[in-house]
């Protein structure tokens, strides 16, 4: 018998129909034995509702009134959940964010997690109860209403799983685990059946929408087991865990994330003095600009260059701020290509083998395939190469790290 | 300056477009002074919409889920109206019932209030903020949200002015306060600008559906000022207050109330020996059926008959009652009627005025229309007669009291 935290999300809970198949889902668990808590986002569609009719009112609505709001998303759901429940002959109970007291602090909208009472929660389970918990939410210490920002469930998730010390956490999608890469762009991407938290951090930070990154953060961070699987479809999913879980052979590569949400700018023929990049990138920071790949580079004439991608939504105003920076610099050029896209190689393994670049650039260059921008981690090499090359280098190099073929350990 | 409690049913605030004219009408009184604690219902149709979710599921739902499906309705409103406020440059906060710690018994979807802690709204209310409370919900001891059952929202409003010690209660809706008698029957209805708590308790008992009866109770026992008025048109409304706020001459009659909800039984030719009434309308409240009026005779030739009134819904089911009854008791005949319309005059004033009961059944009389059924209390005498005669003996009343001239101390 092990506790189980469950959470599904929007689109498993989208319509009734939908609802009482969850509670099918649940039932079939309660019925092996298992402790269930179950957390659950907001009917898909819910949440864009209520933000529409705090539009019609206000252009810029007070995040207090905002959680207020669009807290009863989840609130309905957790009820329904229990009603669908209570039909088939199951105990349960909701509670919300406040009433089950998960304490944030108290930025609203964007709160964060302080404590969990897990007392109510393990008096229900102790009689037999499905505890039903509204994601997203909480309340900071003056009772007011908070929400953790969308995709939230997650972390309450997490969280809970954590202050109740559950045996696994099973985030319930619309996907049936965590790919080697995107299926849609390569026929022979695979399902992996672990991968570590530091792996589904970069893989989630790369454009991976399988999982929030908080909550991932947070697992890692309290060692909850964390399992992905699909609400539709019956299959064990991806277990997300601790690298030294056991001494399996880690997979050098584990998979390949990538998007094209970035935009590169690129600003040369600065004097090359030290403070160069803190100028730079301190005033694209100040316009609230965030930047990720970073690359400088000293060119023969001693002049440095900077290049940094930026979100593509933010690069007109980006390119502004550079303008004004290279003046005051004595900079000579400025570019700016949009047409870029980012693809990082993930995995562990990396850290005990050599030649893994190596081989990830001898497979871009057997396909013609410039890179732009190189960056590298200890469990991640990071490429910024041209926006129409992008699905020839993904396939390129899923096929060079064979991640096609099952890993040993999993045979 | 005054502390006035307002509460705008869910007409009030069905649209976001009503919300804002809600939110103006809420400025011009902080303009003119006041300090305000606004109550919500759900925006109208909301709560039908929750309850099809629900049926959707179950049959027969939890009270306790439904508790906690059906407050998200009010929940969204109170944000919204604060929203509202906000664009008008007014200081508001929102409240949950159970964050304004409005303390209930756990009789969900029934709750009774026990407490209501004013600590939290008056320092929103010396801060200088309005403050919004979802009304017909709050939470029992252990945090459970319960509601008050539907058109709760007065009973919140009333209940928050008696703990707050508030100057009045106003109660917005979409009609402009109470009328002699139905506006839409007789033409010369005409609005009273007072009325005691203990008239109006009889009319809304006798079908007037302006205001809620608990709250109504509530109010008169905590000596509130409940003032009735349109939402959508300017208007001093009808106040509901104590007889002895002022010496003035109380008028006879207030007002008519009429409804044509019931039914009518009569079992006949009973034995009349001590414990008729109570074996033949205890078997009918065992059989969970509630009774109206009832009047006892002893005809002739000693026999007894007993008739009473039953919500139309419940006739045959009386019938049956009645029937199995007769057997035990000996009785000769049962007879039932659904086509009779009760009818009531209700006016402190008849403690002190003789000679009402004669004016009426005189009135009627004129007309030719058969009194079926008297029944006569301090301040109201209700009569059951035969539907079809229903607008005209409203018609002869109204007229035969004068109900359409101006009292003379409203004059």
């Amino acid at each position: 018998m092990s506790l189980i935290v469950q959470k599904y999300g929007g689109t498993s809970v989208g319509t009734t129909e939908r609802i009482e198949a969850v509670a099918e889902k649940i039932v079939s668990f309660r019925d092996r034995g298992d402790d269930l808590v179950v957390v659950v986002s907001a009917m898909s569609g819910e949440t864009n509702r209520l933000i529409a009719l705090a539009a019609d009112i206000h252009s810029d609505p007070s995040a207090r009134e905002m959680d207020v709001l669009v807290s009863t998303g989840e609130q309905v759901t957790i009820s329904l959940l229990c009603m669908a429940l209570h039909k088939r002959g199951c105990d349960a109970r909701s509670y919300t964010g406040s009433q089950v007291r998960i304490l944030t602090d108290n930025s609203h909208s964007k709160a964060r997690i302080q404590a969990i009472d897990a007392h109510r929660m393990q008096s229900d389970l102790a009689a037999g109860r499905v505890v039903v918990v509204a994601g997203f939410q909480g309340a900071d210490e003056d009772g007011n209403i908070t929400t953790l920002g969308r995709g939230g469930s997650d972390t309450t998730a997490v969280a809970l799983a954590a202050a109740l010390k559950a045996d696994e956490c099973q985030i319930y999608t619309d996907v049936d685990g965590v790919y080697t890469t995107d299926p849609r762009m390569v026929q022979g991407a695979r399902r992996l059946d672990r991968i570590t938290f530091e792996e589904m951090l970069e893989m989630a930070s790369q454009g991976s929408k399988v999982l929030q990154i908080r909550a991932v953060e947070f697992a890692g961070k309290y060692k909850v087991p964390l399992r992905v699987l699909s609400s539709f479809e019956d299959g064990p999913g991806t277990l997300i865990t601790l690298e030294d879980d056991d001494d399996m052979e880690k997979p050098v590569v584990s998979g390949i994330a990538f998007n094209r949400d970035e935009a590169k700018l690129t600003i040369r023929g600065i004097p090359d003095v030290p403070g160069i990049a803190s100028s730079v990138l301190g005033a694209v920071g100040r316009a609230n600009i965030e930047v990720d790949v970073i690359v400088q580079n000293v060119a023969q004439d001693n002049t440095a260059s900077l290049t940094f991608t930026v979100h593509r939504n933010d690069l007109s105003k980006a390119k502004d701020v550079l303008e004004s920076v290279a003046k005051e610099l004595g900079a000579t050029t400025i570019e700016a290509d949009a047409d870029i896209a980012k693809l990082a190689l993930v995995g562990v393994g990396m850290r005990s083998h050599a030649g893994v670049a190596a081989t990830m650039f001898e497979a871009l260059a057997k396909d013609n395939i410039n890179i732009q921008m190189i960056s590298t981690s200890e469990i991640k090499i990071t490429v910024v190469i041209d926006e129409r090359y992008l699905e020839l280098a993904v396939r390129a190099l899923h096929s060079a790290f064979e991640l096609d073929q099952e890993d040993t350990e999993e045979a």
